[in-house]
């Protein structure tokens, strides 16, 4: 029996909210049948009769679906949150409240307490909940992290991660474009700009390859768009419990990329790089050795590479295969759940990576408006 | 409301099944409704099960399928067909027969008789009809075309095409692997093997790209694992009728390549350069002037891959996606049907695609059993 | 004490003269004294001067040359012949005549009667006699050779051979180019167009790496630029000695490639990529284990190719480096030969290489002649 | 008539040694004449030998060679000086005063008293004075320069440049390799590991290529390798006078590199991506088209590439050539300064661009043991 889910946020228009549907619908264990999807009445209810969604179960607000939905027999098991940064943690509330697992876009909050929030209402509730850093859903970056953990590079020395875009090179929100309205407003997005965008998932990718903590961060951040309030230029160093040492990069004015997250990883015996924007090759050097590249799908890859990989290699999976891994592996919490099974730990990022990625977002502000000092993160 | 869909063959392990089902479902268009998955009745009605289908929908043979659902009231719209190339004949032809549009996998028959059968059919009964030559639902193949179309490369001289894999390289059908065991039996393949299997989407691409005709081919075909019976590796020179000329490989023993198909189409002013593996990406060079990668979703891709795009560029589609696309244009062809509207010419390959593939094989397998000798493909 | 070298064509504004130049400079082996620059006094001279020669070892003709620096004290030992195809055969003659060693820019001649003619003398005067096929001097095409001949491929199937340019893309000879207006020119070329300028490069960089022979061919020649008269764009299938099959494409109006040599050779066990544009680099792929890069100057690489590697890994070397090899191991040769040494065995390429390239376009161009039929090559 | 030049270090086993030799052969426009090759009497004598030195101009120490070649009609003209960090500068003291251009070797000094020093003895003295900054000899970093000084990517934002290599990754100076052994030990090579010796490449070519002055940095030291005394991985924020902000990563232990150099420039129109390992491509992205990869040789490469290119494109050429291209360069400087012409500002790096990496090393040094602050560069 498939597993009935509801949205919040992803009206007609919105661009994560298709994402999260499509990768809802793709491995057929979901089925979209409540919604929120714009609080334009009007609105939210188009979105839902193009969904296909029963007219009686699209709300005008995320509070009555939260409530009706608890309440009723055959209500929705778990809701995806899909709506801007500041509008997370009260729907999450919401819903936790009226037992209902979450899956919630990132980052978590625009803000730690609200996160905190969050987290300790998840460990009361005993309900399940998903923050989609979504490129951990990617086969090679679990390849990736199956290989760190089985000691194939040694030590982990150095750690090299960037997340480049372009699409905010101008002041694109002066024009009215949605997305990037939303994401250059304090009000909205948080203390961060690219660094809770994007710099969020390149510092989760970060701690979830390496299995390490990042124990402390110093930013430099900017704003080169004239009039931007955000930062859309983030250098963070990094300094590892372990020792190692690294650097995160994002930027949203980095003309000529479109999506170009890219980490690599050097240990004492070998590296690791993967890039995004190819996801089905790991480059993999062993000192001394000639650079290998690892693919998905092929007899290279390990035992949790191939749990996440659909089609044979060379047929290339990409972003959508990757953000249904974590949509799949969530639907086997919620069936363990369901049958009160033991809940195995799971490689879905859960509440407490939502906590770290807010955390990181205000640590890396507060460095910088100190003109560039090391922080703890803990 | 989706279009019912009906599928034969694709059984639980297949591979292509599953793929069909995937893309179906990927933009929320089809439901699958009703199945004859297997020969085999236990496996069919297992297979019916796990996909959630009403077991009085689960039929143990095509026949009964096709007389059944095509009489029945709210019966399947259409009907993907997955079994291996021998089986694609009467299932196609019994299911025109029944009213319903037909999605074949490619070849479409493993004769050219049967071929030229079932494009008689389909001109009588009016019935839609499908052949997934995949490669071309990916939007940067499709930008290819239309910027072929619009003339930027000035008149087309030089094709190379060419479609490694290393799959075959040892006697793998020996060891029972299905997949395997069937591409390389003459009785079910028919009589082309690479030729067949990949020979066919590298020789569909080329046409579908350049809207070029091929007007003959010299082919040299070798078996190097022992005891295989059909051509495991396959040099083809093409003639077109614009006086172009090309080569096309085929290779199932081409130890490192996956799934290499890679297009390169060389005009008086500019050529092209795609390669499945990396398919968001288009080369792009214009005669005197650097090399431009054009990539999908971004402001240098044109009408027909955007119409193709779900989600921005630099975010990876993939294989599923550009499957879903041909499920997706098909299904335009479906509604315009039901509201009796004129079926516009879609991207989608036909049943003509269908007779030119089976008869680029036979003609191939003439040419090279005569000592590789020219030989018209008309 | 250095190799006194000489020099027949090369003037001023030649491009491949002054590639040999610096090929015997770079590792200091060589000494540039006398030389017949050009057919034109005045060029010759002027030439000489640049190159400080002394002005009574600037010849008006090769004959001359040839007979007083073949009795002088102290004369050349050995010369470069740079000039276009149809005059290598006569200065190669003269000076294999006259007692000095020859180094002959390819194809060897434009004749095949020639090149035996050649060939004869070469035997019988024990005079050296290089042919530059400097491909062959790659680092990374000597490792592949080595890779090959210790058999980590296995038993050889396939090889993928293309040598695409687009310089001749428009009628470039018709605006007084010199490189273009001999290269297009059967009284100066010969019988092949871009068969004898690159195929003969390509062809022999596949015999060199398999130590394969190459049994007998079919070739598709076309012209595509309106008037010209010789081939710009060759197919040429193969079967080699083993069983092996083959393609050879080259094409001198393939837009966007600069001079794009490429070899791929498919075993039964492991594959090799060789790209001329990116030197320093060997694909290798074992099948089923991850594609590796063997870069030249790493612990990977081997013996032959160390022996022909100046700087370190990742220090690129590139096309005047690989030249100079050529010209390096000849050197060898020419002081072994000083000292009455034996000859050992070379990886430079012989006069035999060269009378094979000439035979490989005479038979190319005669089954294209007769319509694209199989020819043997011996 | 050739530039007679003499040589400091670099006896027989040397590698930088040997590459200045080869570089200024290349363009056969200098002579070596004398030489110290080494401290030790034999091997100097001996590497004079195999060089074809006069041996009566192979010297025992640098400072007899200044005095007796500074007097000698016909005493050489320039002087490479190619020895450990630490032995810099009192040779080109040494020669300076005695009246012979110095080509020297980087970083200029291991010390920034010694540095400045140099400069104001180049500015008494009159006389010529390079640092062989040698990756801005590369034609198409000359390229970037050249596009950057001509507005194309407007604004400089951002620059990212990266040098990894991971020869140290253990400690091999333990294992008596010269090469480690020296640039490990901060008395021959200053207070710089990594930063010295390939860090100041990376600081060089960032500003030769921007134009821009890097205002003050700060930097994260580490030493991966136990026992070593200098710094093996170093990461640099830079901020620049204009107000563009960067990040530079060296490092000798990230394993997998060879010799990675990148530079990624980013401005408010367009940005530049140059490799070292694939020196003869730089991308260029304007924001809202294709991305382009410009090619040495090629239609596309401006002025100031050509200048420095000797073979056409798709020919690669490497380190050596761009090596050698700073020699040309100072060749035009020296054959001006001899004829008393004017010398025009050239592209080869000068003593300022040799203060100035030193002075990076330096405050590098200093922000680290600080705790990583940031520190003026002025």
């Amino acid at each position: 029996m498939k597993i009935r889910l509801g949205m919040v946020g992803g009206g007609s228009g919105a661009f994560i909210g298709e994402v999260h549907r499509i990768a809802a619908r793709l491995d057929n264990r979901y089925e979209l049948v409540a919604g929120a999807f714009s609080s334009d009445p009007q609105r939210c209810k188009e979105s839902g009769e193009q969904l296909g969604i029963d007219p009686s179960r699209c709300y005008d607000d995320f509070a009555t679906m939260a409530k009706k939905e608890g309440r009723k027999k055959g209500g929705i098991e778990a809701v995806a949150i899909v709506t801007p940064n500041h509008l997370h943690h009260a729907p999450a509330k919401a819903f936790l409240e009226a037992g209902i697992h979450v899956i919630c876009d990132k980052p978590l909050t625009s803000d730690l307490e609200d996160a905190k929030e969050l987290q300790s209402l998840v460990e009361q509730s005993g309900q399940l909940f998903a923050v989609t850093y979504n490129y951990s859903g990617y086969p090679m970056v679990r390849q990736a992290r199956e290989m760190i953990a089985n000691g194939e590079l040694g030590a982990i020395r150095v750690v090299q991660v960037e997340y480049p875009q372009d699409w905010l090179s101008t002041d694109l929100e002066k024009s009215g474009q949605k997305q990037a309205a939303w994401r250059t407003d304090p009000a909205r997005a948080g203390a961060g700009g690219s660094l809770g965008d994007i710099g969020t998932h390149a510092f989760h990718l970060t701690e979830f390859v390496t299995q390490l903590k990042v124990k402390s961060i110093l930013a430099d951040l900017n704003s080169f768009v004239s009039g931007r309030k955000l930062d859309d230029n983030a250098q963070v160093l990094m300094h590892f419990d372990n020792g190692a040492r690294g650097a995160l990069w994002a930027s949203q004015v980095a003309v000529g990329h479109e999506n170009g997250l890219r980490l690599r990883v050097y240990g004492e015996k070998a590296s690791l790089e993967w890039f995004q924007e190819q996801p089905n090759r790991l480059h993999y050097s062993v000192l001394g050795e000639a650079t290998r590249t690892i693919t998905r799908g092929s007899d290279s890859a390990g035992e949790n590479a191939n749990a996440a990989t659909r089609i044979p290699g060379g047929h290339p999976e990409g972003f959508l295969e990757a953000f249904a891994n974590l949509y799949n592996d969530f639907a086997d919490q919620i069936e363990a759940a369901r049958e009160g099974k033991q809940i195995t730990p799971s490689l879905v990022p859960g509440v407490g990576a939502g906590v770290q990625g807010v955390q990181f977002v205000e640590t890396a502000v507060a460095s910088a408006k100190n003109g560039g000092v090391w922080r703890s993160l803990e």
